[in-house]
């Protein structure tokens, strides 16, 4: 008998993904311009200028065996040390070189995070809607995905139900924000509230809990007045996962770190968990190259402008058609009510209009659809017909 | 309460890494050339020239949206659809793009693979001298690894061994050859006699077992007439765990892959297993940019008659001093007997030498210690008087 579980994991494609190989086949039959695929959240602005300049030059001026040689497990010093002093000059933390740990990505960031943390039984929050793939991550380390609603309407962080789902098996409270699929960015306000909620419990019951912070989108924002709250300045047993995959258009090249907030008492035997768990799931180090990259790049991103821009058209449309639109202040993402209560019929009924749209029960929030939206402008309005004539097709 | 496994994991450093910064920070006092690393398994010879070559025309020539983009999970088809003609060119196979499976390096092809077949009790079956790492993995992958005795002297494969240890537990038996720590090159007659050993035992008793070829040294073999039999032709249930680290000298870039026997009844199932553990464990895809320059050198290696050279000399010298050694065949280790019972005493008499050997005991060998022989043969010329009067100490 083959380890059934993953067997599982390995046959029952996402329907996120699902959707996307119907639309690549779709495409093949009537046309790629004719079909609108909201389905993926590929980046489609290309990787900055700088990307390319930075990759050619390191190749061409690095001894090969350095450069494509082993780093330590947690990921090259210096390219740690420089990422550890930029975030302390954007966010006022006192992280060192030795705060960090260096991964394949956000996917990694998460999985040695869990690893490191959890013990068979934990139990981890999460605010719907969610990343799917974080009950997998959760499930394989042992521990228990728990799903508190967020706010009704706006998705806001609801500290009722988390206060509500706290129990003494609580082992981290794990956010996403902007959002993934909602586009929502959790507020100062709610940060606070979170954090309140769970040092009042932790605090009453004896026990630890973990925030725990994945941040593929942070620099995915797109008005000057929407703040991203650094989590460690609101609580000390925090840890960040960020990737550059999204920030830099970089998402086949898996490239990411961990955070762990030196202000959490003991975290160096956090950060040794980190490294175990990297250890035990074979992440022997990040690509090194892109180690190399990030150590030049780490301040620069895609233009995102493109992203504004077609979030302010969906949004404009949309609205106008008579949807209602969770508002998106970042990634890129937007959270559509469906137009009938069940949102896979909806999603359903949207094929017809070659619209492919991901129904939100996969992320924990029924009667919503995602629409990813980092696709060409030219196809947003390509595609603003179709939604039109979705709309309709309900009022009659 | 952390993952305390994962914590001591993180905090114990591999004895063979420990080594190594002692011998960073001894190198620093002394100087470079003074001191005789023979810990780590990073290559010393560049990448080869293509390499370089074709990184530097990918970057130059492919849409950054599309290089840098998400592959499949599997890795990029027409990566896979490469490399399964060219196993099947060169080794007699009749593999499809679909039996193959991008990975992070060979750890993460391990960790991959023990995930998808392993649940809870499973045991796996190691020949020893073996990697330390493998004890790690199969653990976390919930089994436990069963260590079995290579023949004395040789370190060939021991089939009585084997057959001993075979139980109803037994899931799978993990080779690596050729062999680190050893260099040792199992030969067809050890395949066949392991292979016989395992269906035997699982026709018996109606249980089935997998043969996992651990192969990153697949191309570090130094004399035309050393073959390195390839598992699938000698066995159905079988799994080749692959990566370019040694061969291409890029270990720090992290790209190999798994390959799935499809004689194997079921093969479909183990392949699901494979991408739902990949999922799990947090393998999103395999560095995008490695896996379309492995496209282009699939068939090139670095230099490797460095290695060669290496071997040959110190071979002839370790020899002439009075060294008991077990000839290397491939990869670019020697494992040389102790000149006292306790190899890590002999290590560390070794060390006021300057001469930094790993003792045997961590890779299931004791009265042994490995040399690493990755270095430049300048190194090991000024080290063969150390090696000498290390000989010399014990004769007095």
């Amino acid at each position: 008998m083959l380890n059934e579980k993953n067997v599982q994991l390995g046959k029952v494609r996402s329907s996120i993904r699902e959707l996307f190989e119907y639309g690549k086949s779709r495409k093949a039959e009537i046309g790629e311009q004719n079909v609108f695929d909201f389905s993926l959240g590929n980046p489609s602005v290309p990787a900055p200028a700088e990307v390319k300049e930075a990759l050619k030059d390191i190749i061409d001026n690095t001894d090969p065996v350095v450069l494509h040689g082993y780093t330590s497990a947690q990921g090259d010093f210096s390219v740690r040390k420089t990422l550890a002093e930029y975030i302390n000059e954007r966010f006022d933390t006192a992280l060192t070189a030795d705060c960090l740990y260096m991964t394949c990505g956000a996917a990694a960031s998460l999985t040695i995070t869990l690893n490191a943390i959890l013990n068979a039984g934990d139990e981890v929050i999460t605010i719907a809607p969610y990343f799917p793939e974080y009950k997998v991550f959760t499930e394989h380390a042992g521990g228990k995905l728990i799903e508190v609603k967020g706010k009704k309407g706006t998705f806001a962080i609801d500290i009722q139900n988390i206060e509500a789902a706290l129990t003494p098996c609580t082992k981290a409270v794990l956010i996403n924000s902007p959002n993934n699929p909602s586009g929502v960015v959790y507020g100062e306000a709610d940060i606070i509230g979170l954090v309140k909620a769970i040092s009042d419990y932790s605090q009453k019951h004896g026990t630890e809990i973990y925030l725990i912070s994945d941040e593929p989108y942070r620099e995915l924002v797109f008005d000057g007045g929407t703040k991203v709250p650094y989590i460690m300045n609101y609580y000390d047993r925090s840890i960040v996962c960020y990737s550059y995959s999204k920030s830099l258009s970089l998402p086949g090249e898996r490239i990411g770190y961990i955070a762990v907030n030196n202000k959490m008492p003991g975290w160096e035997e956090v950060y040794a968990g980190v490294c175990g768990a990297g250890r035990a799931l074979g992440y022997v180090c990040a690509p090194a190259l892109f180690q190399q990259l990030i150590k030049r790049v780490y301040n620069v991103t895609s233009d995102i402008s493109v992203y504004k821009r077609n979030r302010d058209r969906l949004l404009a449309a949309l609205t106008e058609y008579g949807y209602e639109v969770v508002r998106p202040d970042g990634a890129f993402y937007m959270f559509v009510k469906a137009l009938e209560p069940d949102a896979k019929l909806f999603a359903e009924r949207a094929k017809k209009y070659e619209l492919l749209l991901v129904a939100g029960d996969d992320f924990g929030a029924e009667g919503y659809v995602r629409l990813s939206y980092c696709v060409s402008p030219q196809m947003i309005e390509l595609s603003l017909p179709a939604f039109k004539a979705l709309a309709d097709s309900y009022k009659n």
